[in-house]
């Protein structure tokens, strides 16, 4: 029987190579804003993410005014405080360390929301999971992000913020739902490591402890080699 | 300044590429098993997604007895059912003629959990958006979409199933969710554009008519050129 091929070999090094060397973006964000053409091709790319019911929920807001991005940076700030006080004190003292947004660095930033009423798809695929509308929005930003390290610019997500207050300064109606928050721009370098790696905040499981058979219950032994 | 580089033509063609051709496969799989090596480097994509802190919070079922998917199928055919009984007689015969799901024709299924309170990361961006660990787990079924449209795999996501029903077959414990219901495998070809378009169910809209600029409320007008 036919079976479709693959990619050849540069083309799924690519692929795998922006899986692995994507990173959360928080500093090092250069000053040089991108043009309108590079921004919509990774528009673009978040736009073929798939959508329940071909849904396609999501609605991009992007942010250049420096009055915005401050409004923005002050519920941040509100936030990551609240935050840092919940913590007791030794990792509070480790939170305080961590540069945890680009909001002001980045000259441009992206708000991607969703409306999961929308009637677009006929509700196909919803009745039973609705969420999933929620989910093929993340989709979305997963794509750009992917596309974004793949043509040189770097993406933070920042979800150290209060929704109610982002939906004010940006004007997004109840019913809409904000998803992530993104910072991207051009940056210096990509760290070889998460920062939060980086930074000992916390360190990686290997793939194997994830992986579960049959049922939830029961460990996975691959036959043969490991990656 | 110095601008870290993107990637080099057939790198950063494959992963627009892979962005572009992936598909939500639903028919077509054929009846070769994947190997355990293969699919542990698609895992391994999925386990290299961002995750809110470092968290980690997916963990992946890989199911191939039949007799597990036979009973996934039976929760399909329930909730398909109840669907179809949901739409005005036009609706419902178009309804009836999509093939939604290839539980029984792929080899592998896959149900992508996740554990939203789970200790790992800190709480670090859970405090303000606790949503955010379930987005995390939704970046991993992308990056392994992806990564499988590459290596020639076709993925089909799989909603419409009462999410306890599938708690139950899969002995998923209430505190996890299930996230994501995946059908893996080689497939004869994938479609050159998704089956709900093809299928006259909906359309697609164009990229521009989901860019907002500065606030929700306002269009964005791209300068020059467009993709």
């Amino acid at each position: 029987m036919q079976k479709a091929d693959g990619f050849v070999v540069s083309e799924l090094e690519g692929v795998y190579r922006a899986i692995r060397e994507r990173r959360d973006v928080r500093s090092g964000f250069l000053p040089e804003r991108m043009n309108d053409e590079l921004l919509l091709k990774l528009l673009q790319a978040a736009h073929y993410a798939p959508s329940v019911g071909l849904m396609q929920p999501w609605r991009f807001i992007l942010i250049r005014r420096i009055e915005i991005r401050r409004a923005v940076y002050e519920i941040f700030q509100r936030a990551n405080q609240a935050a840092l006080s919940s913590y007791e004190p030794e990792r509070a003292e480790k939170y305080a360390k961590l540069k945890l947004e680009g909001i002001l660095d980045a000259p441009q930033n992206l708000c991607v929301v969703c409306n999961p009423e929308a009637t677009r798809g006929h509700r196909l695929g919803r009745r039973s999971m609705p969420e999933t509308a929620i989910y093929s929005t993340v989709c979305a930003v997963q794509n750009l992000w992917l596309a974004a390290r793949a043509e040189g610019i770097g993406v933070g997500w920042v979800s150290i913020l209060d929704p109610a207050a982002l939906r004010e300064v940006l004007h997004i109606p109840e019913h809409i739902v904000p998803v992530a928050y993104l910072c991207l721009g051009y940056v210096d370098r990509f760290a070889s490591e998460p920062d939060l790696v980086r930074s000992g905040w916390e360190s990686r499981i290997p793939v194997e402890e994830a992986v579960n058979f049959e049922q939830f219950d029961s460990p996975w032994t691959p036959e043969g080699m490991r990656v």
